[in-house]
C-alpha cells in the first residue's frame, strides 16, 4: 500500500500528516506558521521521520494558503506568490520541500485541496463539476469541473467575489483591505465579529447575525451557482461550524434563485445539494493527502 | 474535407448554415423562430438541401437558446426545458433533428457553441480556460475549463449572477422577472432601453448610459473572474458593437480588482485580455459548426 505525506498550509497553522486515505492515518503533527525557514523545516523534519518510521513515501501533496502558482508549466510553479504575509512573498515552497525528497510533489490551493479530497473520500464522491468554499478568517472556494480542478489563468478567488449591499438595512462597509464589502469582506468570520462586536462562536445561534450571515453567503452561492453549475455545494470553515446556518442559506439559496434553475437538486432536494464536507475538520490535511495521491498515480 | 450542418436557434430567429469552417461557408440562411414545427421543419429542409448539393454531411452542431438538456446521459438529451417561449418548454429538439439525420448531432446552448468556435478558430485559439459572454436581448454566459465546456449540474446561468446595485445612484429597479436586478436585469439591451427610454442603437457614444452600463458589466465581470480564473474574456452581443465599452469596462475591471488577482494579464495587458469575439457575428453560427466538428470527431 503507498502512503503520502501531506502538508495543509495555512496562514495561521500547518497541519502535516503522513497516510494512505482517511481511515490510515499514520501520524500528524499541527504548528503554528512562523518564517519559512522553520516552517517548512519543521514539515521537512515530520516528514522524513515518517518516512523513516513507515517507508519511503510515494508522493507529497501540499495544500496551501495562496495566492499560489500551482501551474507545473510555469517557471514559477510552486511559488506562494504576492501575499502580505511577512517572508511568505515569492517564496519557493515545492523547492524548498524537493530539496529534501525526491518523489512527486503536488501544490494547490488548500480549496482545491480540500476539494479534491471530498471527492476522493468525502462529500462529492461520483461528482465531476462541484464547489467546495470554506468560510472562516477568509472565504474561499475551490472547484472541479469536468473531474479536474479548476486552476484557469492562476487560481480562483471566490471570496472577492462582489455581492448586493443595501447599505440601508447593514451600513457596516466590510473589511476587505482590496474591496470592502465583497463576499468575505461582509461574511468571513472576522467580519462578523467587527460588525456584531462578539467573537462568533459566542454569538447565540437565535441572534439576528446568523440570518444576516446566511443571507451574504447566500447571495454569493447564488452566483457561483449560476456561474459553475455545481452537482453539489460543500461548505467547510470554522464558521460553518454554526449549523444552523445551514438550513438558513438553504432556504435563500432558493429565495433568491426564485425557481429560475429548474433541477430536482434545487427545487426538491436542496438538503442533499448545500452540504458540509464529509471529511469535517480533515478536509484540509486530507485534501494536502488526496493531492499526493493523485500526483502518484 | 468534412462538411458539417450547423443550427444557431436563438429566442427571435434561427440561423443555419453547411461549412466546413469560417473561410468555407458553403451556405446559409436565417429565419424567424415561429412554432417549433414550422421552425424546425425549416432547418431541416436547409440541411437536406445543402446534403444535396454539397454531399453527405459528417454532424450537425446545435447552438440554441436555453434552459437546455446538453447531457447525452440525461433522458431528456436534446430538450429545451423549461423556456417561457411558447410551444418550446419541453420540445424534443435533438429528436426532431434525429428524425431526418442518422448522423451525430451536438447540442449545447449558443454561448457555449461560440466558445467552442472562438477557441476553433477565433480569439481563444491555444486557450483551455476562458470565458465567453454576450450581452444583447439577454446576457448569457459559456465558459471552457481545461479544455472542456463547462456543464456541471445543467449548464451556467451567467446573465443571472448578483451584483452590488447602488438604488440611491440608479434607481432603475432592473427588469429580470425572476430576479430584478441581477447582471441580465441591469445591462441586458432591453434594460437600458428601459431606463434611458432610448433605443440602445441611438444612444450617443458619449452618453452616460454607456459609463452605467460598463460599471455593471465590469461588476459581474470581476465576479466571473474571481469565480473561472479566465486566461481570456470575450464580450459579444449587440450591446458590445457599442465598441466605446471596451476600455471603460478593462478600467473598471481593473479598478474594482484593485490588484488584488496579481497577474499580468490584468495588471499590464487587459487590452488583450478582454476582447470582443474574432468570428464577430458569425460567433453564432460558427460555433454550431464547431459543435458539429468536435461530435465527428
Amino acid at each position: 500500500m503507498s502512503i503520502f505525506g501531506g502538508i495543509e498550509a495555512g496562514g495561521s497553522k500547518f497541519v502535516c500528516a503522513i497516510a494512505s486515505g482517511p481511515q490510515d492515518i499514520r501520524d500528524r503533527i499541527v504548528f503554528p506558521t512562523t518564517t519559512p525557514e522553520e516552517t517548512i523545516g519543521r514539515a521537512i523534519n515530520f516528514l522524513q521521520h515518517g518516512e523513516e518510521k513507515f517507508g519511503r513515501l510515494s508522493a507529497i501533496g501540499i495544500a496551501s494558503f495562496g495566492p499560489l502558482d500551482p501551474n507545473p508549466a510555469s517557471g514559477t510553479f510552486g511559488y506562494i506568490t504576492s501575499t502580505p504575509k511577512s517572508g511568505w512573498s515569492h517564496y519557493n515552497f515545492v523547492g524548498a520541500i524537493r530539496s529534501a525528497f525526491n518523489i512527486p510533489i503536488s501544490f494547490d490551493t488548500d480549496v482545491n485541496g480540500a476539494a479534491l479530497g471530498e471527492q476522493q473520500w468525502g462529500a462529492a464522491t461520483g461528482l465531476d463539476t462541484f464547489l467546495y468554499m470554506t468560510i472562516g478568517t477568509g472565504i474561499g472556494g475551490g472547484a472541479m469541473v469536468n473531474g479536474e480542478l479548476l486552476h484557469g489563468m492562476l487560481h480562483p478567488e471566490m471570496g472577492h467575489i462582489r455581492i448586493p449591499h443595501d447599505f440601508e438595512a447593514d451600513p457596516y462597509p466590510g473589511n476587505c483591505p482590496f474591496h470592502g464589502d465583497c463576499l468575505e469582506g461582509m461574511a468571513s468570520g472576522p467580519a462578523l465579529e467587527k460588525r456584531w462586536r462578539i467573537f462568533p462562536k459566542n454569538i447565540p445561534p437565535d441572534h439576528p447575525a446568523w440570518d444576516l450571515e446566511a443571507h451574504y453567503l447566500a447571495s454569493g452561492l447564488v452566483t457561483l451557482i449560476c456561474t459553475l453549475s455545481p452537482q453539489r455545494v460543500l461548505l467547510g470553515g470554522g464558521v460553518m461550524e454554526q449549523t444552523q446556518l445551514f438550513p438558513l442559506i438553504r432556504n435563500k439559496v432558493r429565495e433568491f434563485l426564485n425557481g429560475y434553475v429548474q433541477v430536482s437538486q434545487i427545487l426538491e432536494n436542496i438538503d442533499s445539494y448545500i452540504l458540509p464536507p464529509a471529511l469535517g475538520n480533515q478536509a484540509g490535511v486530507l485534501g494536502s493527502i488526496a493531492l499526493a495521491y493523485h500526483v502518484a498515480q
